[in-house]
């Protein structure tokens, strides 16, 4: 598997080339740091072992067009959180790198349509160009949620239904119609997929508040001090009294431009003190469980360890 | 074709209808601004006569992909436009606005994407993916060709080939392909209409130099301010003089951060004189004439005539 995830990889790069060498190489090392593929190698796995081999071509192409889908939101995802970032200081980014930023997300938005476009499959681009409107959906959900203290858990659960799931999603469906599976089949495999992402957010989220800074490799917290409310926060909002003093904290965290880490530090301790971590943990695993559970009509017993394995990498905490 | 262009318009309306209220408002107000429809005008002609009320339904979806994907690309644009005015004015946007507008555009490329899916026809798929892609390329080319006054002619066409003509071209392919024109014809068809969006192209920068505020909307010299070089700006470079006034006053207005008024109007009165805007004029209309020629091969006379009809449009001052 990792010689063919070396195939994405390369087909990745191949359709990045640009005419100028900076963006070119900004776009190499997202590329290249790439994490664990996730998402290509669920293109992959999905699509075996139906017609793995006569589809091969294909379903490298896809998950190129899938990994490459991944990235260019991230671009834009990074751009939006810099401007974030750059709230009431005028300094940070430069006008170019706005403007850049944007503008290279769209060409990768560009090529992994063309991917998508490339395997020559009208219900893959179909599929391709649905996953990206979810994912836009999503996105701008959290956008127009963000700095609300007052939410429900339905309306968390379509926000990273959107962002992230719809992405794990499509990506199982677009390979097991590549691999040539029965409608059947491909319905379970798509719903695995999606639950598993929607258990892999929960627990990103539950990694936000409990893990420190040296292993996130950004401030824990993050979340909070960007005015976003996941399913802990969420979940602490609902148990706290209105009128106490945690509610005031909460609302300051969240909604306030001006917040000092000491804020964020004593409302992530409310958080864990409350037991809404743990019981956002339960979510997930009921999650993992159930999705899990609709692997069992796969016939092929290599197949459905193929997507248990993969659902392991996507839920171990590294 | 008014109602057949209202066709469009609602298709255009209905994929655009968001939860969010404010967004899905300022999108409306885009699309039913709406201007010429050149775009999606040019699907529909272009699926005639070969099989026009058989495919009718997929070219209206088409036409609505196509207008969708500039819509959204104006609404980049506009973002990159905004956050250029924002150099060293700390003051303008609301953060909000500059995400909520990268989401926006990202939500509108993906439902035009969802369009062009629909059709159901792989190859037009496969057209809409590389129109995209050409119009990111061009708009880098622009972003990085910026500031700069040392430019060819060939740079030039490279760069509104794609930004604007590109997206001309894919639009007479798609309806051609989708009217089952033989592929000589595609061809033929796709040709002119590029020609065409060169054309376009260069008699909307010379408008910036040449018309007042009032017709344009907007300040004239726009491009100068933005440090674009267009045709006229960078024919009149290459007949100046590297050690002139001129050459001094060039540099500074398309390089140079603060630049006023008074500058940006002596050098559009300069490049009025040198004779570049009549030469650029005289590349348009070249352009023009050859464009029109290759219509020569189309056998049906309504459906020539229609398409000539288009150029007219296209190419009319309004």
């Amino acid at each position: 598997m990792a010689a063919d995830l070396e195939s994405v990889s390369s087909r990745v790069l191949e359709v990045t080339e640009l005419s100028y060498p900076v963006a070119s190489s900004v776009i190499r090392e997202i590329v290249l740091a790439g994490g664990k593929r996730l998402r290509p190698l669920l293109v992959l796995l999905a699509g075996r072992p139906f017609a793995y081999d006569a589809n091969f071509d294909e379903l490298v192409t896809a998950a190129a067009g899938v990994e490459l889908l991944h990235v260019a939101s991230l671009v834009h995802d990074d751009t939006i959180d810099r401007a974030a970032l750059r709230r009431g200081k005028p300094t940070l980014n430069s006008v170019m790198s706005v403007g850049g930023t944007i503008l290279v997300g769209d060409f990768l938005f560009a090529q992994s349509a063309m991917l998508a476009a490339r395997t020559g499959d009208v219900r893959v681009v179909a599929v391709f160009a649905g996953t990206l409107g979810q994912l836009c959906d999503g996105q701008l959900l959290e956008l127009f949620d963000a700095h609300k203290t007052d939410q429900d858990v339905e309306a968390y659960m379509r926000r990273i239904s959107g962002k992230t799931a719809s992405l794990f999603a499509g990506a199982a469906e677009m390979g097991a119609i590549l691999g040539r599976a029965d409608d059947q089949t491909i319905a379970e495999i798509r719903a695995f997929a999606h639950d598993i992402g929607l258990a892999f957010q929960i627990q990103d989220d539950i990694l936000d508040l409990t893990k420190s800074d040296d292993v996130l490799g950004k401030p824990a917290g993050n979340d909070l001090r960007q005015g976003t409310v996941t399913l802990p926060t969420l979940l602490f909002a609902q148990r706290t009294a209105r009128n106490s003093e945690d509610w005031s904290l909460l609302n300051h965290v969240i909604s306030d431009d001006e917040i000092s880490d000491d804020d964020v530090n004593r409302l992530i301790e409310r958080i864990r003190l409350s037991g809404a971590i743990d019981d956002a943990a339960g979510t997930a695993e009921r999650l993992r469980t159930s999705a899990l559970a609709r692997l069992d009509t796969i016939p092929d017993n290599e197949h459905r360890d193929n997507l248990l394995g993969w659902a392991d990498l996507a839920l171990s905490v590294l």
